[in-house]
């Protein structure tokens, strides 16, 4: 299963939290979301303040060293951004739910965008 | 199923691994171990040594950009920590015991005590 | 399952996506891989250009804090950076193949080397 994002910005966090909940497809088990790309990532973290994400996507750029990278097509620290990140996430399902805290938002984490990206899903009993 | 955890300082990594143990309900299968707070984690890492979790705990400190962050709890860095860190874990179940390595124990990663957490278990075959 | 991984160099990026491929049991599912080492970690990035996993391991050098660790066995940035990384994967099987992203190689990072290592493997349905 799969979903489609398009991303707006070089750098953005999406909430893809309403597109997981709409694909649900059992009543209990566990759900693997998983990001296809190199240069992109998946992370849960607060979705009740948007600044969260603004304070977060300033950290990773101020975190991230500023090198003379090799690789030619100048998008390093985007792809280590996804690894220090991560690339996939694991979510009970509970009574046909997805088993999130209180305040937490499921995020589509774009580094070198915009672009069209997309996210696979996968439920396991 | 849910662990709780009473964390007693600002930063703090607690060793659940006896916790997660005796929760085991299969023989064999996977483990999702997850945590529901945003100003938190989990992590495997060494046991042995408790040095270990301390020097991790100040260079996650160190390594954490100093911004002047718009989130008006004032806990920007604890979220930037969890998302770091990361929110959940897979174990391996082998007759009915978790396949950790020699020096592996499971880390819960207090960013923003002292609370009273939780951290949600499931078994999967 | 194991996975024996003969590492070559202080740090160092493994691509064992063959190795992976190769004891895929099963049609439709999930694969779990574990790092059951704590100098070590595992993740998923771009595989066609190598100055990718050297442009990581250099910015992994420079972010990682030199602090006055107090762990006696000197390797404590080799910790910091498999909790950075992560431990484990999840990845999605689909007609019995694994269903990676068009760029992305499965690497195990080698933070501690060189060393002999392994790697756990668990298919779920």
């Amino acid at each position: 299963m799969e979903i489609s994002i398009k991303t707006n910005n070089k750098q953005e966090f999406v909430d893809i939290t309403n597109k997981v909940s709409e694909l649900i497809k059992i009543e209990n088990g566990i759900c693997i979301v998983y990001c296809p790309h190199t240069t992109a990532g998946l992370t849960i973290n607060e979705g009740a303040d948007p600044n969260v994400k603004q304070d977060m996507l300033n950290a990773l750029y101020e975190l991230t060293p500023k090198l003379n990278y090799k690789h030619m097509e100048g998008n390093s620290p985007a792809h280590i951004k996804s690894s220090l990140i991560g690339n996939s996430l694991n979510i009970i399902i509970e009574n046909g739910e997805l088993k999130l805290g209180t305040w937490q938002s499921i995020y589509f984490c774009e580094f070198d965008g915009p672009r069209a990206r997309k996210i696979y899903l996968k439920f396991s009993n």
